[in-house]
């Protein structure tokens, strides 16, 4: 079975180990989420590739899900005696020699995806990890500063350094001229399943359709499309989807109003957490199949029963 | 008084605090060299200047000369993992942080002076640190391989990966177009003293002297220089002398020859280790004032005495 994931970082890594748990013989394509991507020191961070990579690949700091285990901080703190900025993003030793290797591929003229490739050739995570671009298409938020006028900033400002604020809008800077990343549209279309992990649907799987030729592929694939809620009662499960859902119009923060936000033309079916099931018949009455099973990805096995409920709802849907 | 010192690494370095030692109220400008540059891992690495400035600046690992006090290897350690070469470099985690903000900061269109001084700013050396030039000079050696045919390989490798053997001849590629970073010559022509300290008369000081206009200032020079020996009875006191002064066409290995290398129109005196006493008169003879002294840095005080006694000759030969 050929199974297509788009993917943001934490999120998107955790469910795909219980993804390759539950079908461990599974062809897997991950569509790895760019916009979160910053240069930092003169090294180019892809922190949500390295995140699938190292959480699949066995090197992720398990207890904060991102960030390489047994990791140390010498070169950060030697920036810090430096006064080089910023210090309000910490890159780990170890994390740095994956930057110094992607840094030196990229600058020798290797597009991302060769580099993702070259790194995965290490950690060998078990899927096939893709950038959903080669290109640059970074997420920018824009907001008010303290005096009200109007800033934009990079993602990673935005939630490291500002802890996620009320937000105007998003902005993929570069998005438009950016094209997927070879093998992405075929993933799509060539998938007996798509599947959305519980990531951040404006940052993470948005910022993914947000490359023009991704979101017209998902609509077209014979594969059904199916995603996971990551959204539990009124608040995301981590991190700041309601904040960023906002931004981009969508003023309830439940599994039914992200739904929606995909909508019919992308989703075929939505898993929603047992304790959202009353939301079950709208989203169904919005033209997509529903199902509310346990969301909480509490260890490998809930996360495998969850990636195994998202499959059966996709074998529905494609009968 | 305004002392100029051209410097190579780990000699040029203790001899410079020496120096500190003896002259605390001089200004003391250093022409350090930069041939021995390289770029590893897409960091630019600039060892003798660094080994300069982190033993002025109290960071150096004082046991092996080099590199940082406390280092540790954890990126190195992760390249490895990678499979990503030179296997035979190892960049320390702490350096690395200068090898960034080094490299950012040319990235930005900074030139290599500049750098030079905005590091500095941290480590506040007590000297003016320049490099030789801002533009790449890198010392390579020409060798024969194991099957007799030509080669060319960076100064670094033949030193650290190859051990120094046996060398044909030594290229300092790019010095031809080179020019002087900002202040070099202006050091050498209003200096009150300029030295030369026991540091590697080929590849060290002779790779400052490589660059266009430096040999012709110190000809020039209304001051005295004054050299102090590296090579106390028929060996230097540490390095590759030898292997590197038979490459250049000084078959002999002695303090005598080494002061004939650089010939009475650069050098005015030239300090010999007092074991090597009987050379002195051969060393007047070629119009280079002489003078027998314990040349061993074996600790500060040591080295103290020696820059004491090259400042005194410089002295008589003003006089």
């Amino acid at each position: 079975m050929k199974i297509t994931a788009l993917a943001g970082g934490v999120g998107g890594a955790r469910f795909l180990r219980g993804l390759l748990a539950a079908a461990p013989d599974a062809n897997v394509t991950v569509i790895g989420n760019v916009g979160d991507d910053i240069t930092l020191h003169g090294l180019r961070v892809c922190p949500d590739l390295d995140t699938v990579m190292y959480t699949l690949g066995g090197g992720i700091h398990e207890g904060q899900g991102w960030g390489r285990a047994g990791e140390t901080f010498s070169v950060a703190d030697e920036l810090a005696e430096y006064g080089v900025g910023p210090d309000w993003f910490t890159l780990g030793d170890r994390d740095i020699a994956t930057h110094l290797v992607r840094t030196q591929m990229l600058d020798a003229g290797y597009p991302l995806s060769a580099v993702t490739e070259a790194l995965c050739a290490r950690w060998k995570p078990g899927v096939r990890l893709l950038p959903a671009t080669d290109d640059r298409a970074e997420t920018h938020v824009v907001l008010r500063d303290e005096e009200g006028k109007r800033q934009a900033v990079h993602f990673q400002e935005y939630w490291v350094r500002m802890h996620a604020p009320d937000a105007e809008s998003i902005v993929f800077v570069g998005a438009e001229k950016a094209q997927p990343a070879p093998g992405v549209l075929e993933a799509v279309a060539e998938a007996d399943v798509v599947l959305f992990p519980p990531s951040n649907p404006v940052v993470s799987i948005g910022a993914v359709l947000a490359v023009p030729g991704i979101r017209e592929a998902l609509a077209a694939t014979a594969a059904p499309v199916v995603g996971l809620s990551p959204i539990i009662g009124s608040a995301p499960v981590r991190g700041m989807a309601d904040k960023v859902l906002a931004a981009v119009g969508v003023a309830e923060t439940s599994a039914a109003a992200v739904a929606e936000y995909y909508g019919p033309d992308l989703l075929d079916g939505w898993l929603i957490d047992e304790s959202d099931a009353k939301q079950a018949e709208r989203i169904e009455a919005a033209g997509i199949s529903c199902r509310a099973v346990p969301l909480l990805m509490r260890d490998v096995d809930a996360t495998a029963a969850m990636a195994q409920a998202a499959l059966d709802l996709a074998a529905e849907s494609r009968s």
